[in-house]
């Protein structure tokens, strides 16, 4: 299986150590491997989205914070330069939770020294893929009891995979899971525009776990639903706020509308991680609007004129009324009701 | 504004004439006008969608029969093959019911000779531009008693505009009809995967005329809606059955369940040639499945993994409970109260 993040002891400037990345905006094309020891370098990798996925961006952040005690060290930063950096880290896409969530984690641990921050760091690595299958079982179990098919027709939005985790992944974890119990049947991949995670990077998950999938336009993936070719949709979160409500791929919302229209579960996969108690509700999360030209330009190639402008959100939010199930490592909610995130506790 | 498809006496092997279109696959990077006097390139045209939308395929239809005993005078066809070159120009594509309507209104004329069927192929298009002016009129007038706003923001999908039409359009003339009234906002246009129907057309003609617009993927519409960005969704449609069931691009019923979501009105703009009260209802619709590699593979580059297949239906089913109006030039039918084709006669 394919690794999107780790640290590498023996790569970076001076052999202290950097993060690797695999950079997934060249995928399935180009397999290439970063390895990434500033600062700079790692904000840029968070925006251009060649580390995405709200559980991956959680160990970056938590990387991020070796990072920056590292290159402060190499650069001679004083304290307040390198609260900047960890904040910069903190802050470099908006809206999954798990980004600042992974730089808290360690953040507390700097007064230690950087092996306590990195072995901290690690920890939330490997705590993520533990999780992942934790609650991709608990998800394969929800959804076996509901759904009267020997095999699963299963619909999914973006990547919420191997490469959007530490590993395993959170809907592919839950795939995965009806894969290897010879529970399922065909993945409906939503090919997820602009950047194409699910034809990119779920089909090339898929492809290489010899799992049976088609991939679809986003557009289809409501009348796939209605006319009874899917049997639930599985996708991941990049927040789930305390009444339920939950931030994912722009386009998530629309899938949950079919799916309730259709009487079929609409499942959420996501580690603890994701879920925000803080966050009372969709309204108070900010929805990250990208550029232009990721929509307007195709494979190089201007397709709208000149003068068009686009509107670019990069999520939405799937009201709490519309969530069959959220399943993580500590249980399945089931926010439509009312086992919301505020009623379970943190 | 542009015009997709005509007549030209001047074109066409021996002076006879051809049918002018404008390849709607090269825009709008390239503007490109091809002179088709062949049934073999005719649908070939109509497969690759070099001409597409309901109406100008009706109109593609009615010039096809014309093209046909052309080319039968010209080759010495005898009457069997040239009723099947006629049924080829027919079933070209099958979702939408204007291109057999289109044949099957000029077809009893053959008999009368080219001269007349040319005639009638030409009132085809006369009528359609005509029908589009009224039924841009009544949407207009039905939307704006509904939606209490001194101008409206239109969401629309895929291209209903002059270019799928004879002129003016059907749903674009709706925004053209609010334009010319000084009461438009602002459309969304959806991008409307696999062949960006919308930043390629819609997007071409609304910055041609000078209309406010942003483009955005296609699964940004429902957020959108959601987000109340929106005052309702106008777009065409292929095929109206009698129980005003709505066959239309693929994508067409995610807006309508976000818009019934919202509280928005959801609106058809379609001429009555797309009315087909011989199709009971959307079962009864086929639904035509493209190639894979228009979705695999996007701006040349093959997108993902060579073993991964697609799922490409061209339309969706948007059932009439959803529907809350079809404007068309004989009034405004409303399906989600009952007022259906089947019940206002054919």
């Amino acid at each position: 299986m394919t690794t999107a993040i780790t640290w590498d002891d023996g790569a970076g400037r001076e052999g202290r150590g950097a993060v690797r990345l695999l950079d997934q905006t060249l995928l399935p094309g180009t397999v290439q491997v970063d390895d990434v020891d500033t600062v700079d370098a790692l904000v840029d990798a968070i925006a251009r989205l060649a580390v995405r996925g709200a559980p991956a961006l959680g160990v970056a952040g938590a990387f991020g914070v070796v990072v920056a005690m590292d290159e402060a060290a190499r650069e001679g930063w004083d304290d307040a330069a390198l609260t900047a950096a960890v904040d910069r880290v903190r802050h470099a896409r908006p809206t999954a939770v798990n980004l600042a969530w992974g730089v808290d984690r360690v953040r507390p641990l700097m007064a230690r020294g950087r092996d306590a921050v990195l072995a901290a760091a690690r920890e939330v690595a490997a705590d993520d893929e533990a999780a992942n299958h934790e609650l991709a079982r608990l998800a394969a179990d929800w959804l076996l009891e509901r759904i009267d098919r020997p095999r699963l027709r299963v619909l999914t939005h973006c990547n919420a995979g191997a490469l959007a985790t530490a590993g395993w992944g959170t809907a592919l974890g839950v795939v995965r899971e009806l894969h290897a119990r010879g529970r399922l049947e065909l993945v409906h991949a939503d090919e997820t525009r602009p950047l194409l995670q699910g034809s990119r990077l779920t089909a090339y998950e898929l492809a290489e776990d010899g799992i049976p999938h088609v991939v679809q336009v986003d557009s289809a993936a409501p009348g796939a639903i209605l006319r009874g070719l899917v049997d639930c949709a599985v996708v991941g979160a990049d927040r789930v706020a305390a009444n339920g409500d939950v931030a994912n791929k722009v386009g998530t919302v629309g899938v949950a509308l079919a799916c309730r229209e259709a009487g079929i579960p609409f499942l959420v996969a996501a580690p603890w991680s994701t879920v925000d108690v803080d966050t009372p509700d969709g309204d108070a999360i900010e929805i990250e609007e990208r550029p232009d030209a990721e929509v307007l330009v195709v494979g190089g190639v201007r397709v709208a004129p000149e003068g068009s402008r686009a509107f670019n959100p990069a999520f939405d939010v799937t009201p709490a009324r519309l969530v069959d199930a959220v399943a993580t490592e500590r249980g399945v909610l089931e926010p439509r009701v009312g086992r919301v995130p505020a009623a379970v506790g943190g």
